[in-house]
């Protein structure tokens, strides 16, 4: 199957950082002392994650993007991964292609391939990634105090979006808000620097992949806390006049695949964690507050709560 | 998606030597220090690696069990997993019994499992696994020295012999025989104890997973030798009068899944390894040495070599 030595001729790298790389039974490393090993995975499969004619050197980049996501999420320093993949049959030129993006979102987040299986099958990515963090420091989702300050990074719902352009939902689009929408949904840039940064000054965190509500939901969940948060305050593109507002609450409040963060933090901590995003020119925006009352409260200003069926919250999960 | 929530609430545990496991964006390990992290990975897919209809219990027990192999093959204890696994529908009756079958494996082998991504999709099940060994201790494919005695564990070919059965293609043999070829074949025992005994008495090791010619031919190709072994001395069954010859030597030779380890050592160092097969009643042989000349030689005692053709070795791998 020369396709799969192929694969591992153009994957297998020498790096001075890995004790034993690609071609052994098991990669070998040595983790510094004092920090913590992270570990994640997430599993891409085709007519599920992707559309089948999705460009492969997409679905390269994305595989490892949501898995660098993770490490981001916890404030982890993403070091090294394995890669098990099953194809349906020989295709050089896509396999090269999802190499080339795989790889290309390797080398930008400084991650190395260590190891992997290649297999025949239908189309599935199965990434695992290993990051580290001081003993400690890693952010997680337990941890949001009362009153603390609800972050969310960047813009939400335009990977929901390019999806629906997928769909040929929508048609009113400028050129640019199209490139912007499918670049989200198929090239994801996860907040590594950010999560990196606000290690210190935040004290929960969660990457949004599942959609704003449900994974602030987990983030609540988990620290035994309620939030209210204003729709005004959610960074989005304005396309109220382009389509029904419904629809567009939809996708911002529960369109997955966004990678942004979330995250909670001491109001005193405001200033610093504007200057982070300054410093990496990521819009980073207060969108409302933790509270002792449990559940989720999403509310125009001033307004009463929106019932979480109206927003699609348990559709989309 | 109930059956998805089922299966991390069956698979999650409270465990004091993880710092954080299953329920996060990702799980914090420690690494005793002086320890390297040894991590290996393989994806099982339905109709490739297993036939649909083979019990859920074994394949969870053997998603586990060839990634305990590759620990056993570099003398590294295994610690933890990570799962990503996805299924065509909601089964729950199958999810418990392949959740059964993996978690019975992990207990056995005392493996941890801390985290996955559960998905829709083609069968298709992958596992990675993360051991430790002690800086420099590893077992590696690479290190064999001439002259070296190339030995195996247990018997070779059953698992092959089991695949055979399940296709219909044997009709002879007794119902141990059979229950001893399928069980290899389904819930496969890797030599963890063995590979852990032999850390300082071997050159190189390697698993038997693709075939003894195969896996051989990888171990002596990284050391940089050549090997002449003796059919002979290759331990199996002696199904001679049961089957055509020139299938059980294919079988045994190049028939794949054993999970046996294949191992080198200098001539020395007979004495102990052996003890250390009697220890763990696990049967231990010589098949022949490392040389200087590359290529593996398999032949008949005091005959010239069997050409590799002759035993399928292109067709199996």
């Amino acid at each position: 199957m020369s396709e799969f030595k192929l694969i591992e001729q153009y994957f297998k790298s020498s790096n001075p950082r890995i004790d034993l790389g690609i071609g052994d039974d098991a990669a070998l490393l040595q983790i510094p002392s004092g920090y913590q090993l992270a570990v994640s995975t997430d599993m891409l499969v085709s007519g599920t994650h992707f559309y089948p004619d999705c460009p492969a050197f997409d679905i390269g980049w994305k595989s490892l993007a949501v898995n660098i996501s993770d490490m981001a999420a916890m404030g982890a320093i993403p070091k090294w991964i394995t890669l098990g993949i099953s194809i349906p049959e020989q295709n050089t030129a896509w396999l090269e292609q999802f190499s080339r993006g795989l790889l290309a979102c390797a080398k930008q987040y400084d991650v190395e391939l260590i190891g992997g299986d290649t297999t025949k099958g239908p189309l599935n990515i199965c990434v695992q990634i290993m990051g580290i963090v001081p003993i400690g420091k890693a952010l997680q989702r337990q941890g949001a105090h009362l009153g603390d300050d609800i972050w969310v990074s960047g813009e939400l719902g335009l990977a929901a979006l390019g999806l629906g352009l997928l769909q040929g939902r929508y048609h009113s689009f400028t050129h640019t808000e199209q490139s912007i929408m499918l670049k989200r949904l198929q090239r994801p840039e996860p907040r590594l620097s950010l999560g990196l940064m606000i290690r210190e000054l935040a004290h929960s965190c969660i990457d949004i992949s599942d959609g704003l509500a449900a994974d602030l939901g987990h983030l609540l969940k988990a620290s035994g806390l309620g939030a209210s948060i204003i729709w005004e305050k959610i960074p989005h593109l304005s396309l109220e006049k382009t389509i029904p507002n419904a629809e567009l609450r939809q996708c911002v409040l529960a369109g997955g695949d966004d990678y942004e963060l979330c995250f909670t933090a001491s109001p005193a901590n405001q200033a610093q964690i504007l200057a982070c995003g300054q410093r990496l020119g990521i819009k980073l925006s207060v969108i409302g507050k933790t509270q002792k009352e449990p559940g989720l409260k999403i509310s125009y200003e001033n307004q009463p709560p929106i019932p979480l069926e109206m927003i699609g919250y348990d559709h989309f999960r």
